[in-house]
């Protein structure tokens, strides 16, 4: 076995020690440089010393007692080194010629991860491409989504709709499917949408996790029908980012023994060497965070070592395995190669040409050689009949167990059951004051008893933010199967990972949970919630100064609005129970856009006024003593401000006039309603508008309009107590009336 | 000495196994429990166990020539383990009672971090409490920010000011030196602002990174005029966050050696025994990124080992030290100890007394026995001492380096060089069009060579960000004098290093840089920038759709409005190179308001109307054809759209009618502006309003009113070339023209 397992004490204590021994490598015995070639050895020159053929096929799970029936496995012959390389320079040269036809992209990722995109396309993945959305099929994740051009490459040699050749040629262009980075709303068979770095990875993880957590709920011991591997291809960039250590740490903690990351090491990043910025021992760190380790030296051309790497990772089964593959940036471009300068931009029709000569591809562009596609074209078949094998084995798995069969399709087929909202609990006027924290527990574990998707947890808040499942246990090593997360400090990676639970595309509903100050922490993912239509839900507690006495690096202000201005997010400020309850209906449903639930740690009293149809609407009348539709003074409120507004408009009834109060649960729903209904709470005629909410008044003149007042917050919080907080930052009805006033 | 080294190969590559021995060690070494004291031993037990004096005494640094004179140092007495006892245990009590009465707080890590706390300010730390601000103090930052009750109790028997008696009865109450995390804008003696975890190591790095830097800069052989080490608390909740990697693995590549950071290991966070959600090798982790590491198995009561290893950590000058210190969380409290019920609440009356009584703490709430402020008063008349002996080496400095010095001074003061803004470079109408990255790169480096205190980098996109200052080299371990920073892909690290940085209050002025997009990776950080009246300057290029093919995960669209929702911050969207230069203008100038740059990939053409002065308005009149105040309609936009609203405004111009064209180049400055200048330029009478702008319309309703349109993006990008992007989003000049058309 040519792949050597990087121990701690090879590269420990002394950080640097393995990147000195991997650029030794690099210069001796992967790319000896001659005059003619620069700093890289191209195919070229070592076609001659071709390895023996590969004994590595394309191997079905061995474990699988059901799946390894598989018919397709038997029928894949073994490839000749030959071919695999042609196959290689077929994905560089695709990922060249597209890059030179948009003239932008980045081709450097592409030509240097060619080697092990082909091997695990080609040889080691299962998957159909005719059904991009098969459940069983293994994940791939590109994490450094810049180099996407090597995902459209191999979507096409595989036969993805989506990756015709015409698609290649339209890459970074308009309308077409293979946008500048990795999109899975745009490209079925891109499973997460990545390019922000280290994001892949943590969806990765997510990925993983959702595979352990069904299997652990639903394989037997003579049927595996959740049986699958998550690959991810992450660089130096990724490795640098905090939510890659973070999301690392968790795979390692979780043991999650599918997860197969292949680490790009290629010691290049946009400023140059990584000498400049990253010079600490990457596998080092991965073995302190639980991870297993192995050391491709040659990435380029020894295809046999990541054979065998792939084999290794999987025969450990209790931790994920990260696999360094040493490659060169650029592999093939005499003169660029090994340099920032063929990370991001097109190399240019003279490099294209000295890289065509250097890897003796004769081919004009957007070139597959027939015996490339010949060879490839056996995914067509093979991946339908995987998926026969697995619909097969799924129906021996039904006969015997029918009822987790049931279950397990209701999941799989992500509809919600029917009449699951009956179980979310309704509250009235009468019912005890309760923050909604409190109340949104109430109603998660309600759920919980209806939605078998529902999974979540908190980033180490879980007595705060009031998010367990009470019926459920932890989700750990040694218990895949429950349903509370513990993510730990770790928002970032949080978010992340509830995308990949998403984005696994199982049914499953995840739901994290923080302060909602610390979304700063997770924003990136949650843009990316939004942006990859992943239906997660962020329950974020203590939405607001009423937290007091933490003082304002906890206390929200532009929070509100910042979320409000994102697009494709669901802004929830629920007042009271129902409204909460109705805030979760809606983000339950709605399984393509991300719902964020800003929610009190303060209690709050029940509104008459409030229902779960209500939240619906996004805005509505919580109360009125206006009979025609044109009240003397409109309240707009959010959450805990409602309590404000309502006693507002007493003082101000009080004096004869007519007041409306409004709650606004959320502000992406109220512009979806008519333009009848927004007039019928808002009519235009009406422009004595206050809003109240402790918040930063940014926006709000939406609703107030020009001659409307805003009563907020638009100065940082402070450490008091509540009531002290609420009083000195004019949060008042007193307040309110003295502004409504000023426009009455 | 008691110190433990923990290499790697004790604890790797099993994660968990040095998790193992410490609980080993806790249940047998440390914690022995008996029935009357639960899980814990209490100092009573041990009291008699007393160890040797310390050898180890406050000193000052052997190698600075100039400081070693000082005077104070010869008068500091050894210290008996039983004052020292006494002094920990008040601190213990100051801080549970400080708790208590606000009924709200953080007792536990006090509790437990009271050793080191009282080591580092009595015996090793050298400051000046009459001085919060001496230039050459020790630094340190409470990371694990919410056991801010150590600190206040440590500056209180320091003799800070800000930290009387009276000042730590008010803890966490409206108004009070004494808020619920440390905040340098409340309190002097705090050095940067905590609580969101990991924010705090980071800055640490960034204060260590300048001390070393400037080090480089201004010492010679035989005068260090700059020698301060940093000082850092951390916990398992900043280890788990991703920014504590970043900054950590910086930290090991910069080689800081003077940063001394200590890991509070309790194995506690608010969901319980870290088990649940934190068994990597923290120790291996640090290693793998360059540090070095000790272990202190008894953090509770071994005070030697302490001591032992802050002295080890000293010795290693070419790396940052991480001590791991096991300690109980809570120690003292019988029924609480150990658990996370005494993380982040009050103990309770009844515990509160049953810890006095374990503790053999028999004083009423807020006491501090004789002999502890007796011993401790030595710091008013050591501190003004020290820093009395570093004026004096200052001034032989000065007398044999008077250039340097005078530089030195220049920056220390904080005072930026008097007519440095003429170094500003100005641009015509015919000035070539360029983008305002480019721009901004022209005017860094004309700041550069008029500004010592500039210094700032890229993460990872310097030759996109146009970032470089071309005079420098970059800072490195072997060059830490240079002013180029490369971050690396570490965003959110980056910015809070940058804080570190400005708040080492020594006259550096910062700038970081990345995709605006990215913002949402650091936007933790730059929040703690505006709260903490940091005033780094954030340059953020690539700043809409204009970017192009990277498509829609790299595309700001609500970025801009998020900021302008956020409190003191300059939210800056330059039009040109005049704007640019203004921008960069007022963000140096306002030293305690972080500034956010805008900064386009784009060329843009130069504005006739724009200037430097312009800038300091927020928004003023580019353009205009109408000669009273009263032009038929107001276009207004900012940045790259300026030009498409120029462009409209001629063509209905050209259907005779009168068009004003204003630059928001910035939101809060205009707000700033006189009632009578926002009218000059925004009349009322005026309601034919039209926006553009390449982002979110949110917010832009403040301005257009609500007769006004809004011509912007309210969904996500796409992948495209610009001229396409631009077209399709609507934002055209024939766009803008139709909308305004509705309207006037």
């Amino acid at each position: 076995m040519a792949a050597l397992r990087c121990n701690v004490a090879a590269v420990a204590p002394v950080a640097g020690v393995a990147r000195a021994v991997a650029g030794a490598e690099r210069a001796v015995g992967v790319a000896t440089p001659s005059a003619a070639l620069g700093r890289f050895m191209g195919l070229k020159r070592v076609s001659n010393v071709r390895a023996a053929p590969a004994p590595v096929a394309r191997v079905a799970q061995k474990s699988a007692a059901v799946v390894t029936k598989a018919v397709a496995v038997e029928t894949l012959e073994k490839t000749d080194t030959a071919l695999v390389e042609k196959s290689i320079n077929t994905i560089r040269f695709l990922a060249i010629d597209a890059v030179e036809k948009a003239n932008s992209g980045h081709p450097g990722l592409p030509m240097g991860c060619a080697p092990m995109g082909h091997i695990l396309y080609d040889e080691v993945m299962k998957y159909n491409p005719k059904n991009p959305y098969w459940f069983n099929r293994d994940r791939f994740v590109l994490s450094a989504g810049h180099g996407c051009m090597l995902q459209y490459a191999l979507l096409h040699l595989a036969g993805y709709d989506a990756c015709r050749m015409e698609d290649l040629q339209q890459f970074r262009q308009w309308g077409s499917k293979t946008p500048g980075h990795p999109e899975n709303f745009e490209t079925p068979g891109v499973e997460v949408t990545t390019g922000p770095l280290g994001q892949g990875i943590a969806n990765a993880v997510g990925l993983a996790l959702a595979e352990a957590h069904l299997a652990a709920r639903f394989n037997k011991p003579d049927a595996k029908i959740v049986d699958h591997y998550t690959y991810c291809i992450l660089g130096d960039g990724c490795n640098m980012e905090g939510i890659s250590n973070e999301a690392a740490s968790l795979a390692g903690h979780w043991g999650l023994g599918k997860l197969i990351a292949f680490y790009d090491d290629n010691h290049i990043s946009i400023d140059g060497d990584t000498e400049i910025a990253f010079t600490e021992s990457v596998d080092a760190r991965f073995e302190a965070l639980g991870w297993h380790c192995i050391w491709v030296k040659n990435g380029n051309t020894d295809y046999d070592s990541i054979r065998a790497a792939i084999e290794e990772a999987k025969s450990v089964t209790d931790k994920p395995t990260m696999i360094k593959v040493t490659t060169t940036i650029g592999f093939g471009s005499p003169n660029k190669a090994n340099s920032y300068a063929v990370h991001g931009a097109a190399l240019g029709t003279k490099e294209v040409d000295a890289t065509r000569q250097n890897l003796g591809w004769e081919h004009p562009p957007f070139h597959v050689p027939e015996e490339v596609s010949a060879h490839w074209s056996k995914h067509l078949t093979d991946g339908p009949a995987l998926e026969a094998s697995w619909e097969e084995s799924l129906a021996a798995y039904e006969q015997k167990y029918p009822e987790e069969a049931a279950e397990f399709k209701q999941l799989i087929s992500q509809k919600l059951p029917t009449g699951w909202e009956k179980a979310l609990p309704t509250f009235t006027a009468e019912s005890p004051a309760d923050a909604t924290r409190n109340l949104s527990q109430t109603v998660l574990n309600a759920m919980a008893r209806v939605l078998p998707g529902l999974i979540g947890g908190s980033a180490d808040l879980a007595s705060s933010n009031m998010t367990l499942m009470k019926m459920f246990g932890d989700f750990q090593k040694a218990t895949p199967g429950e349903r509370n997360l513990r993510f730990g400090v770790r928002e970032h990676a949080m978010g992340a990972i509830v995308n990949g639970i998403c984005l696994h595309g199982s049914g499953l509903i995840p739901y994290c949970a923080t302060f909602f100050i610390f979304t700063d922490y997770l924003r990136a993912a949650m843009r990316i919630s939004a942006l990859s239509e992943a239906g997660a839900i962020y329950v974020m507690t203590h939405d607001s100064i009423g937290l007091g006495e933490d003082g304002p690096t906890h206390q929200p202000i532009e929070h509100l609005a910042s979320f409000r201005a994102m697009p494709n997010i669901l802004m929830f400020r629920p007042a009271d129970g129902n409204e909460t309850a109705g805030a979760y209906k809606i983000a339950v449903e709605r399984r393509k856009t991300p719902s964020v639930l800003a929610l009190s740690r303060q209690k709050l009293p029940h509104l008459a006024g409030s229902s779960i149809e209500n939240v619906a609407k996004g805005a509505y009348v919580v109360s009125d003593n206006s009979s025609s539709n044109k009240p003397d003074l409109i309240i707009m409120a959010s959450g805990s401000e409602v309590e404000i507004g309502m006693k507002a408009a007493d003082m101000i009834r009080a004096e004869g006039k007519t007041v409306r109060v409004l709650s606004f649960v959320s502000w992406e729903l109220f512009e979806e309603q008519s333009a009848e209904y927004k007039e019928s709470v808002l009519p235009a005629a009406v422009t004595a508008r206050v809003s109240v909410e402790a918040g930063a008044t940014f926006g709000w003149e939406r609703y107030t309009g020009s001659k409307g007042r805003q009563v907020g917050i638009d100065r940082f919080g402070a450490s008091a107590p509540i009531n002290i907080l609420y009083k000195e930052f004019g949060l008042t009805a007193e307040n309110v009336v003295a502004k409504a006033k000023e426009v009455m």
